[in-house]
């Protein structure tokens, strides 16, 4: 297994290369078309095999040698033919969800928590382990993840799928290889390749292996999974015990320049506030981060995870705003006006039309839309010319480990040749 | 003419839609490669057509073909064969100095500047003219501006360049249509389409026009016509009366997703800072802005520019930093300290390498890379493993009117059939 990430195989297009030979290029139109008809059938609701020849502009004769070789690598199934109102029905296509499925883990600083989603994007199995990984070697915390993991791999294969791929998500700096850098909050964990290290632990084979910061692979599960069709150009604020960013322009996922950016927690709110476990002040963490809003409200912090429901002390802090108990209102506001500023920051470089507050902000979201709004028309210069709109994640907590399941599901159907090159033997006409 | 920006051909790509035919795909490798030559021949030292061959990967014959059609188009000239050490001499080619060029107009504050530059990028025509433009109306600027424009136009011509593109570069919210939204420091300028208005007063046929702001424009000129060699991705940091940042990713500008990004001067410093013409309040430009700088520094400040040398105050806050004046390095530090804020809030989210240090800016590095460079050392956290460097812009304030004029030019390298069709008739073999 290549260590760290294995990126996603990407059609080659203008690279200031001549174009490829007669042949290639017969390869590469075949591998692009079987993707773009897998991805068509992803995005429709069971289109018929007529359908699909009209919606991508490929012959019907193309379309069905295509079809036949995603069903023969049990890519797509077919159900049986739907009376139509006219003419006669063609069977309706799909997704496979017996089909290959991704394993996603995500180690965060109170939680474990793992899940694996089928073709469909459906979460089949998971599990969440609560408990302060703070207090525990690395190892240990790994341990318990692999244990959990191996358990909903088991459970998933008796339900017939095939786990072909792992995404890991963590709350620190990954760079594009993989490799966990730093975690503010976990600072034991340095210079771990940490889907590699997991994989190995659950000693199965893989096809890919990705590991990604906490923030990025929940954007890209709030894009995949939420309720939100067609969410392209967002920031995910990701409001966990650290604070993260993950931004997608273009429906695509953008890591930063060398793949560790995103880290909103430690952009400076105020220049002479406290200092940061980054070495910092006045970082946005320190205000709006879990543990920061906690104490500021009076309530003890307590390990836990929104993950399935709010921990017991953000759930706490919801009844108190609830009942208008003023120093949790004050300091939702303070909270709020922290993120509205620290957002600003970068949006009025970045001219983004949507911010999406997810992790336990998305809980308490009714208190901090407001001055988060506020903030953002008061200090983002281009904001009448360009609206933002501030929306809740619709999976909150649960985004993250999501998208790192979701991470091996996208590319099997972006590109399901790179994942199964049998595809194009099958599809020899 | 189109109204606002024509924005730069580009070459078809993997976009999710059937491949084209075999006859558009063949007249789509030839565009292809043109533009691979002539990118070939503007990036290297006077090649020829074997060492063209060697570098694209295309044939002798192929490349003979279209060298011949770029020199029939007047984009590409041949010199006397030079004398080789080994073997029969080729003959050098390179872009034709006097073929094509690119008229540049940047509006400023307190300043007009216009330049031509001749497709190798050379300055062949400049001219600024001095004053403060926030006290004239808009229409008066503009007149200002076309006469200048129209003076060098002319001596272009006499020179025996044929002006095809007009670029403007003006300090305020540019979209991606070209319309000049909103200048904070130029208060009625609003809703303008800069360029075609510009191009209209000059009333003489253009093929492409182009606006945007001030500070992209610096960066895509220091990009293509700066000492350092290859900048990929940077952000340039523009200081003039208001603050901007051009941010260069992977080569190309990225002017934000709706086109209104880059707005640095407007990112809070100190959230409890003075008011700003924004709207917002502590905002970068209040405390590192020409005129906030000079203010603090006990100057006064003056209409003036530094194209083409500082301006007297500038150039007198350089003579009383130079002698160790406490109150000009106190504001310097401050200046420096606030800029170094700023960047990191979106250095943590963009992960970018490089900063450059222009317009103004460039003139006060040696007292501002200090204190930037430590508020980035303490404030971003991905710092230890994505150092960022601190540099000085080669053009300064002239970045932005070089940008603007090179971007006429570097639209035909990139695809000379898009700006002159008759290449590809000229290539039928």
């Amino acid at each position: 297994m290549a260590r760290g990430n294995r990126d996603f195989a990407r059609m080659p297009n203008d690279t200031g290369r001549p174009l490829p030979s007669v042949p290639a290029r017969q390869q590469l139109l075949k591998r692009h078309n079987l993707s773009l008809v897998l991805r068509q059938i992803a995005a429709s609701r069971r289109p018929s095999r007529a359908q699909l020849a009209a919606r991508t502009g490929l012959t019907k004769a193309t379309v069905s040698t295509l079809v036949d070789a995603l069903m023969d690598a049990q890519l797509v199934v077919e159900s049986d033919p739907e009376r139509g109102l006219i003419g006669r029905p063609g069977s309706p296509l799909s997704l496979n969800p017996q089909g290959p499925a991704g394993l996603g883990v995500e180690i965060n600083v109170d939680y474990v928590s793992c899940c694996v989603v089928d073709l469909t994007g459906a979460v089949r199995c998971r599990r969440t382990i609560v408990g302060d990984n703070r207090l525990l070697r690395p190892e240990v915390v790994l341990r318990r993840a692999v244990r959990a993991a191996s358990l909903i791999w088991r459970q998933a294969e008796v339900a017939g799928l095939t786990v072909v791929g792992l995404g890991v998500g963590v709350p620190g700096l990954v760079d594009f290889d993989g490799v966990l850098h730093r975690a503010p909050n976990l600072l034991e964990w340095q210079g771990i390749p940490l889907a590699e290290v997991v994989a190995d632990m659950l000693g199965r084979p893989l096809q890919s292996v990705y590991c990604d910061n906490e923030a990025n692979l929940a954007a890209l599960g709030e894009r995949w999974f939420g309720r939100r069709d067609n969410l392209q150009d967002f920031v995910l604020v990701s409001g966990e015990i650290g604070v993260g960013a993950g931004i997608v322009i273009g429906g695509e996922l953008f890591r930063g320049v060398r793949g560790l950016g995103g880290e909103l927690g430690h952009v400076t709110v105020d220049p002479m506030g406290p200092a940061c476990s980054c070495g910092g002040r006045g970082c946005l963490e320190r205000v709006a981060g879990q543990e920061a809003l906690l104490e500021a409200a009076g309530l003890p912090a307590e390990a836990g995870t929104a993950v399935g429901g709010p921990v017991a002390s953000v759930a706490e802090l919801v009844r108190r705003a609830l009942t208008g108990e003023p120093t949790t209102l004050l300091a939702l506001e303070k909270a709020g006006t922290a993120l509205g500023i620290a957002l600003s920051a970068f949006l009025n470089v970045l001219d983004l039309p949507t911010v999406v507050l997810g992790g336990f902000y998305a809980e308490l979201a009714p208190w901090l839309i407001g001055p988060v709004t506020g903030e953002l028309h008061d200090r983002v210069v281009n904001h009448p010319w360009s609206p933002i709109e501030v929306i809740v994640s619709s999976l909150g907590a649960e985004a993250s480990v999501r998208g790192a399941a979701g991470i091996t599901i996208r590319r099997i159907i972006d590109d399901p040749a790179a994942s199964f090159p049998e595809v194009l033997a099958l599809t020899r006409t």
